[in-house]
């Protein structure tokens, strides 16, 4: 017995997202059927449906930043009941044997996570389609727990705006008496603030644009550096022990490596590419200090964090948009246009 | 009472070293006046006194890989006597407080620490020295002490080349069942497989020649990977914890983020410059991987690797010249022709 989903999809690449129905699968024993109430609008949502990164399949159903309610669950299923409050991420499975899988770290699954839509099933090989939709169907493992308290539709960008900064925070140890710098104030960026100042950080916002200063100090920043500016950049030379890098487009790490702390760690969460103009070894060797790369985060790592913004009445500040708004909210996040991530309100696919 | 030392030095960019005669300073209270018995020749030897960094001074005695016996300690010195073997690396004095010396990174002071050679001395300003003399006077906080049993010569490259892989075998916290990666196999390389197999790693050389198999074995390799072989690379994906990249030229390291294993890091020892071909980020975020640098080591770092290569009897592959033969050593190094460091007799400057 499938469940028929409405839900918005890309047909190709060079058409607006429309209206589309599919069938959800029968849930298995492990499976946890969700009723969709909210789904964050991820760059990367906009990224695929447009085949930015040539691997796109179509029809291709968006969404990754899922909250929702429990409608029923399968047999074997005893962590969920119907009406629980729960999240769906990025991904929806793995291989769960590998060495990262045992560690936790679904997201660097030796044979590739599942991701929750524009990927295959592992068991049936049917395409896997996201969060603009009514309802999803997913295994237990993969659902996240929603604390009490929590705004719903502000949650849903937790599920990878969230965990893809926080992931790193907790790596590189973040906390009481660590400076932390985050570049660009966008989806991620503002989650960036949020979490480290929680932390108990101090916190630096690195912008290309002046104007933000109210907007990041409110977001927890205890200062914002302009980085086109030669002298505000080397005032903080030697200052930070992590440098979140959120910035989706090529540019210019040089000048941050000199702000890194003898020992820093500047991580990439933003930008898959090539580093042009290119990386100056000079001053990762001069004071020890690293560029890395941090992808999303682990299932146990993302119910971490869920506890903790409930704990500490965290969610995303969020422009809550009908359905049929989507393709607009598009066009406005290529500009920059949103503070700080769009939300779909779920109730407008089913009215 | 200074003391009239024997030397070879650059006069300029452009001629051999020759021989130079000039005064070390009198003893300070806490210096410690050394007899040079050896001093192993460095790739920056020789670019310093060619000037291929661009901040030669003149006359500029080369030589930071320096072993000999103390001949007298001034008044407050209490850790050394007359009849000690000693060593001198890369640093003869930093500024001592602030946070890198503090921490006994003296190497990363935030002032820039004394070289032993083509810089200043902090106190006086007079130009500092370096080991192809026939003595040296050096503050004791910057003196090793050399343990019993270790062959003289071969412990002087321990100063430079010794600390420069130890240190991050130890900050990355190598050991037991820990998989660690040497790029190329000159004197830094040598010493890297050394020091990683008695830390009781499993190690790989990568190397772009064929016929260094047999070597690399014997100096503790586990495994010889040709860079150049693309099923040999792949057959090492995901493999390794730690990669210490000493290659000193412009070189690509996008063919070696593959091969690290899940949060591994490549650092860089050799390569002061720019990265080209570019970095590419995708595997670093894919796998939390990072690329980092790093400088010598520590002072407290450095005698923590005297006394381990004393317990495990290690010491530098060296062939052993004298100061006369110092600009014939040099072009041999350009060719890559010593196996793995000469190391000057400086009884040869005395004669």
């Amino acid at each position: 017995m499938t469940t028929t989903t409405l839900a918005y999809a890309a047909l190709s690449a060079d058409v607006p997202l429309a209206p589309f129905r599919f069938e959800r699968r029968d849930p298995r024993a492990h499976d946890v059927v969700i009723e969709v109430l909210h789904c964050g609008v991820c760059h990367s949502d906009l990224h695929n449906a447009r085949n930015d990164w040539g691997n796109a399949n179509y029809p291709m159903v968006p969404g990754h930043e899922i909250i929702g309610r429990v409608v029923a669950v399968g047999a074997d299923v005893t962590r969920f009941q119907a009406g629980d409050s729960v999240g769906v991420g990025c991904m929806v499975d793995s291989c769960q044997h590998c060495k990262a899988c045992a560690q936790g770290h679904e997201q660097y699954c030796a044979q590739q996570s599942t991701y929750t839509y524009n990927a295959r099933d592992r068991q049936d090989g049917s395409p896997t389609y996201g969060g603009y939709s009514t309802n999803i169907v997913v295994s237990d493992k993969f659902v996240l727990r929603v604390p009490a308290g929590l705004d719903l539709a502000g949650a849903a960008p937790l599920l990878c705006a969230g965990i893809t900064t926080w992931s790193p925070l907790r790596h590189w140890k973040v906390g009481q008496g660590s400076k932390v710098a985050v570049i660009g104030l966008g989806g991620l960026g503002h989650m960036g603030l949020k979490l480290a100042s929680a932390l108990g950080a101090d916190v630096t916002l690195f912008t290309r644009s002046a104007g933000k200063e109210d907007d990041a100090r409110r977001l927890g920043a205890d200062q914002v550096v302009l980085s086109s500016d030669a002298a505000q950049m080397a005032a903080v030379a030697g200052q930070f022990d992590l440098i979140i890098d959120t910035v989706p487009y090529m540019h210019d790490l040089n000048p941050y490596l000199p702000t890194l702390a003898l020992g820093g760690t500047l991580v990439l969460v933003g930008y898959l590419g090539e580093l042009d103009p290119m990386l100056n070894t000079v001053p990762l060797i001069m004071g020890r200090k690293s560029v890395a790369g941090s992808l999303i985060g682990g299932i146990a790592e993302t119910q971490e964090l869920l506890d903790f913004c409930g704990e500490h009445g965290i969610t995303s500040d969020i422009e809550a948009i009908n359905i049929d708004e989507i393709n607009g909210a598009f066009e406005r996040m290529l500009k920059g246009d949103v503070k700080y991530r769009f939300a779909i309100d779920m109730a407008s696919l089913k009215g």
